[in-house]
């Protein structure tokens, strides 16, 4: 396996299985990460972007994911306590086993409707 | 390079360049897509729900794409007229050459709010 898909896919296992922390452990400190909602720059404001979703998280399917020695794209769906399907995919940069950069696509419209 | 990857580069080739009657050459028949509207199935329906996205695209740009012999991930951003940056990312599944089921994600959001 790729190496930048090995770690794609344990930060992905870790927070699908709710343990956010691990999952953490895998963003660099400077990650810059480029959500629908815009620019978040530093695993802090990666946190209370991804933390919040990951406690309305009820279950996720991996639907693909593929990789190279630097980047991966992970792309899965999600069932939320407000949306019953939400397709996510994410193309991760690696370096020395931590994601610096992710681009992050995911449809926000039922999210906004549910609230 | 994989033979879903080469179908798919091909077929964002082609509709990115604007020549969506090549891009279709990719698309079978009997094409089902899971895009965030809800479900599409067979070519026509592919035809009406793409076909006016490539007529509002001002440009593009590959994210990264990536496949095996059945499958591939392909992620991009698009500059279209109302809407400035809409990444898309699509996981196609590839046979006889061409495409029978993508799950397409992208963020209607914007495009809800511009219209």
């Amino acid at each position: 396996m790729s190496a930048a898909l090995e770690v794609a896919l344990a930060y992905h296992d870790a927070w699908t299985s709710h343990d956010f922390e691990r999952a953490m452990t895998y963003v660099a400190d400077d990650i810059v990460c480029e959500a629908p909602a815009g620019r978040l720059e530093g695993a802090e404001a990666y946190r209370s972007f991804m933390g919040p979703f990951v406690q309305i998280l009820k279950g996720s399917q991996l639907i693909a994911a593929f990789g190279d020695d630097d980047k991966a794209i992970v792309m899965y769906d999600t069932e939320t306590v407000p949306v019953a399907s939400a397709p996510g995919a994410e193309c991760v940069t690696v370096k020395n086993g931590k994601i610096v950069y992710s681009r992050f696509v995911f449809d926000r419209a039922p999210f906004l409707q549910a609230a």
